[in-house]
C-alpha cells in the first residue's frame, strides 16, 4: 500500500481515534451500530464484509506501527476512504487502556439487524437456523456464530435477552463470523419460535431432558436448533411446545458448554440434511 | 456447620492465606502440586475428590463471609482438618488482587500425575482416551477435560508441550473435571501415541485434512482421539503415521475451536462404542 495512506497518531487523546479509548470498558456500553474488531482474523472478515453490499462497513483502522508491513495484503482490501491510523506501542496501549499485544484494531459499523420477519422470509426452501435463548455470555454467543458458520447455518436468531454479538469479545470468539452470518436479535423466545413454526420449520429444542437423541433425527428441509443457557436451560414452556432433542452424556454431570453443544447438534443435523458433503 | 470452624481473616497479609495473594499473577507460575479452585462448582468437585482415596486433597478454603450460610451443605463435605477462612469483600479483594464477586476459593494439592505407562497400563479393556498435543490455551485444556468427563473418556493424555490443567482458569473451564478424570502430562506426542499403539489402541488423529469422516467410523474396543492446536493442527508426522479423521464443515473457514471439535469427536465415537446409552 502507498505509505501516504498511513496517518500517524502520537497523542492518545487524538479525537480521530476517540472510539478506541478504553475499549474494555466501553465494550459494555453497546454503542449502537458500531463495533470494535480485534486481530487479523476478524479484520480479514471485516475486509470481506466491507467489500460486499451487505450491512457491515469498516470506518477506520488503528494499527501498531510495526504490524503494518506484514498486513499490506489485508490493508489493500479496504477501500481508500477507510483511514488507517498507526501508533507505536506506548501510544496504542495508552489509548486502549491495556497492553494490546496483537496491535490490530478496527472500528466497524453495521445498519440495524434486519427485522425478524424479513430475515425468516428471506431464508431458502432448504434451511438450517440456530436459535439462541437467553445467552448472555459473550464467549458463548461468539461460539454459536463460529459453529453456525462452520456448519452452514443460514442464520442465527437471538431472542431479545441474548447479548449483542457485536461486542468485541463475542466478535473475536466468533472469529469474525458475526460479520458474515445473517442474524436478528429481536422478540421473546416463544415469538421467534412461533414465527419459525409458521414458516414451516421443524423446531428442535436442545436439552438434557430432550426426548430424541440428536444423532437419530431424520430432519426435514427446514430445521431450527434451539439453544438455552447452561445453567437454567430452556424453559419448560418451550420444551413442552416443540420437539426436544438431547445429547447423551455421562450421568450426573454438569451439562455441556453451550458452544460445544451447539457444535455437536449442528454437525449432526447438517450431516443428516446432506449439507456437509 | 459449627461456627467454631470458621476462622476470621481481617489482614490481607495474614500468612495463613498467603497462597491466595494475587492469584491472577501467581496462576502463571504453576506452583508444583498446588492449585487454586474457584467457584462453587469446582469446590464441589474438590469436596468429592478430597473425600476419596485419590491424589487430590483440599488444603484450605477462603470464602466471602456472606457466602458461608448458603454453602453449609458443601462445607460439611470437607473433613474437619480443612480450615475454612472467611473474610469480608474488602479484605478478600485486597488478597486476591481483583474483585472476586463469586467469593469462593480453595487451595488444593495433588500428588504428581501418574507415570504415563502406569496410567495406560491401568486402563480397562474397553477404553476411550483423549490425547492433547501442544494445547497451550487454558480455556481449551479446560474444555478438553469437561468434554472428556461428559463423554465418558477414561483418561486424558497430554504431551509435555500442553499447559498444566491445574491452572486456575483451566480448572474453572473444566467445571472441576480436571480433579476427576485421570490424566498424565508427559513425553513427546509421538511417544505418547506410540505407547498407546503398543497397548492396542486404535489412534485417530483429528484434522481438517483427515481421511475418514468422524461419524462413519466403526471403532474398536480401545480408541484414542488426538487433538492438536487450532492454528497449526497436528504435525504431518502424526497424521502420516496414524489413522486420521475429519469433521466436515463449510469450505474456506477457520477450523473449529479445539474444545468444540473434541466434543463432536468424543460424542460420535462414544456413541459408536455404545458408551452413551
Amino acid at each position: 500500500m502507498e505509505p501516504g495512506r498511513l496517518i500517524d497518531i502520537t497523542d492518545p487523546g487524538d479525537v480521530r481515534i476517540a472510539e478506541f479509548i478504553s475499549i474494555r470498558e466501553r465494550d459494555l456500553t453497546g454503542r449502537q451500530g458500531q463495533f470494535i474488531a480485534e486481530g487479523t482474523v476478524v479484520l480479514s472478515m471485516l475486509a470481506k464484509a466491507h467489500a460486499g453490499a451487505g450491512p457491515v462497513k469498516a470506518e477506520k483502522l488503528l494499527l501498531l506501527k510495526n504490524r503494518v508491513a506484514g498486513l499490506s495484503d489485508l490493508l489493500a482490501q479496504f477501500s481508500e476512504d477507510v483511514p488507517v491510523y498507526v501508533a507505536d506501542a506506548a501510544v496504542l496501549d495508552a489509548v486502549v487502556g491495556f497492553h494490546l499485544h496483537r496491535g490490530v484494531l478496527a472500528l466497524g459499523s453495521r445498519t440495524a439487524p434486519p427485522d425478524l420477519a424479513a430475515l425468516i422470509g428471506a431464508l431458502p426452501d432448504d434451511a438450517l437456523v440456530l436459535v439462541g435463548c437467553g445467552i448472555s455470555n459473550h464467549d458463548n454467543i461468539g461460539s454459536l456464530f463460529r459453529n453456525a458458520a462452520g456448519f452452514t447455518a443460514d442464520a442465527v436468531l437471538l431472542d431479545e435477552t441474548c447479548c449483542d454479538p457485536l461486542y468485541r469479545k463475542a466478535l473475536r470468539v466468533s472469529v469474525g463470523s458475526v460479520l458474515a452470518v445473517p442474524y436478528a436479535r429481536q422478540g421473546a423466545a416463544q415469538d421467534v419460535l412461533g414465527s419459525l413454526a409458521e414458516a414451516g420449520f421443524e423446531i428442535w429444542a436442545l436439552s438434557p431432558a430432550g426426548t430424541v437423541e440428536i444423532d437419530t433425527i431424520t430432519p426435514g428441509r427446514r430445521v431450527a436448533l434451539v439453544m438455552g443457557t447452561e445453567g437454567e436451560g430452556l424453559p419448560p414452556v418451550i420444551l413442552d411446545h416443540f420437539l426436544s432433542a438431547r445429547i447423551a452424556q455421562a450421568p450426573g454431570l454438569d451439562s455441556l458448554n453451550v458452544g460445544t453443544a451447539s457444535g455437536i447438534a449442528l454437525y449432526n443435523i447438517a450431516r443428516a440434511m446432506g449439507r456437509l458433503g
